[in-house]
């Protein structure tokens, strides 16, 4: 029987695994819930192996590579720490090879999307590219020749904590005025229940008048159907998106910007306003290429599709 | 008689030329003031033609570098713009070869600098590094492998351009809150100025009771004898220096930090409030490696070298 290449990925809510093949495609698939964060790590471990069992549905495993929402460390061998799991710096790719029976690749579920993306997606045959996914923070990765940049110490492409604004909004990380405090998922929820608070929306209705409930994509749809206050928080998350986009371009000139994570399923709507704030907020834009902005070709499943991607580059 | 090659750093002010040997030592140099920037372009490069002829002193030129201080194309054959130079898209590169009748490279100063600190100096064998320059304003340049990464249209590291501050103070640039605002000589300076309108200080009399006349050497000649004014303005331009050093780490992860540049000279003076903001301000400080921040090794010289480095590797 032929064996198979599975891509996982994990983050803090789900296990997705997927057979991918040398183009790209996803043959099957396979779902888990994690089960979160104050669980014995073997808990996590067994339900990612479950997810990638199943998607292999009996055929040999060649090589499975793991997007974790995490920080991981050079070597590809650790999960150092991740904010909504129970890694802190376990052998994580020896204990999976041992568990799996076939080699594991391991990265940070953003390096893996910008993978998928600069081999199958948007950033394909782009000299260099920035890739930011907008989900619940910001991640990101810096692509040269197709390559992932991965950093002294494994921990480039932390665009979201980048400080934008001094002494802004507190963040997560312990900092503040943190980019993705401004630009993510979260700070789309949290502007548009900001801005319901002062005006109606459908919103009111959506949350059934509990701003708590609001969700990314109840602004979506709220958007979609032309609720102003859903449109005005995409118009600020797309601004905020464009101002530090244009701070990492002034670093890099890279060729291309692509924009994934869940909160770009909102196209132009998140990348019309970002575009504008980056025309506006870049350096000597009137005299330069400005790179061009455009979302991911890929979507949710770019991480899994990049983690394949680097289980079969490792197998060689 | 025995070539030489000859490096060039030329800014809004001087001409620098000098005959740089294989190992990086400089041999002999000669200076020539800048005419300007509304002079015709063959006078600036009038001026550079007799300073790297008087450096080279009869003897045959193998190759010639030029650090200039403006956006270089990514061949390196023009400068597409600079704000102290009257150049605007012409062939230099060619113009210069036909005139001195050899091989000639071209380069922006600060990845001229960082050259020269990977081949010489601070960077010498680090796998990757941020030269962080700090004169009139800010210059940069990411170093991965030794190699300069020029970007896709030749214009990486400007990171003195990446905003810090939303609405901040207006950049010649045409935007605002850019962090060379808050972090540079001219930041410096306007830092001194600002804090001798509230209290007493050696500048007062240094300046001859005209703020105006306050210059950036007179601040660290002022911090030197313990005005507590001047210190307080390099405190202030540390630890902006160090915010903005956090947020390039947070993206590139360098496994080091150079600061050049004229303010350099202040060394710990500028360091020491950098290195604690940097402490405070990177993302994730206490659960991974803190990159080094260090200053230059080869100080308003390295521009130079750099560009005498460029030139004998495209002689090769």
């Amino acid at each position: 029987m032929t064996g198979v290449v599975v891509g996982v990925d994990i983050g803090g809510t789900k296990v997705l695994a997927g057979v991918v093949d040398a183009d790209g495609a996803i043959t099957s698939t396979a779902l888990r819930t994690t089960p979160g964060r104050r669980v014995v790590t073997s808990q996590v471990e067994d339900a990612l192996a479950e997810a990638v069992l199943e998607a292999a549905a009996g055929r040999p495993l060649l090589a499975v590579g793991v997007a974790a929402a995490g920080f991981v460390d050079s070597a590809g061998e650790r999960v150092q720490f991740a904010p909504h799991l129970p890694w802190q710096g376990e052998p994580l790719r020896d204990l999976l090879e041992a568990r799996l029976g076939c080699p594991v690749a391991l990265d940070n579920d953003a390096n893996c999307a910008a993978r998928a993306e600069a081999h199958h997606g948007a950033a394909r045959g782009a000299s260099s590219a920035l890739m930011i996914t907008m989900g619940t923070g910001i991640g990101g990765a810096v692509l040269l020749d197709g390559q992932v940049l991965r950093g002294a110490n494994g921990m480039a492409g932390e665009f979201g904590h980048m400080q934008v604004v001094p002494d802004g909004r507190p963040c997560e990380c312990g900092g503040s005025g943190c980019w993705e405090q401004y630009s993510s998922g979260n700070a789309l929820v949290r502007t548009a229940r900001a801005l319901m608070a002062e005006e109606p929306s459908v919103l009111q209705e959506m949350c059934e008048d509990n701003p708590e409930r609001v969700t990314g994509p109840m602004v979506t749809a709220a958007a979609e159907e032309g609720d102003l206050v859903a449109r005005r928080a995409f118009a600020s998350v797309g601004d905020w998106l464009g101002v530090g986009t244009a701070n990492l371009i002034a670093a890099l000139d890279p060729e291309l910007v692509v924009i994934g994570g869940g909160v770009s399923a909102a196209g132009d709507r998140l990348l019309d306003p970002a575009r504008t704030a980056l025309r506006r907020s870049l350096v000597g834009a009137a005299h330069r290429v400005v790179p061009d902005l455009v979302a991911g070709r890929l979507g949710p499943r770019s991480g899994m599709v990049g983690a394949a991607l680097l289980a079969a580059q490792a197998r060689r």
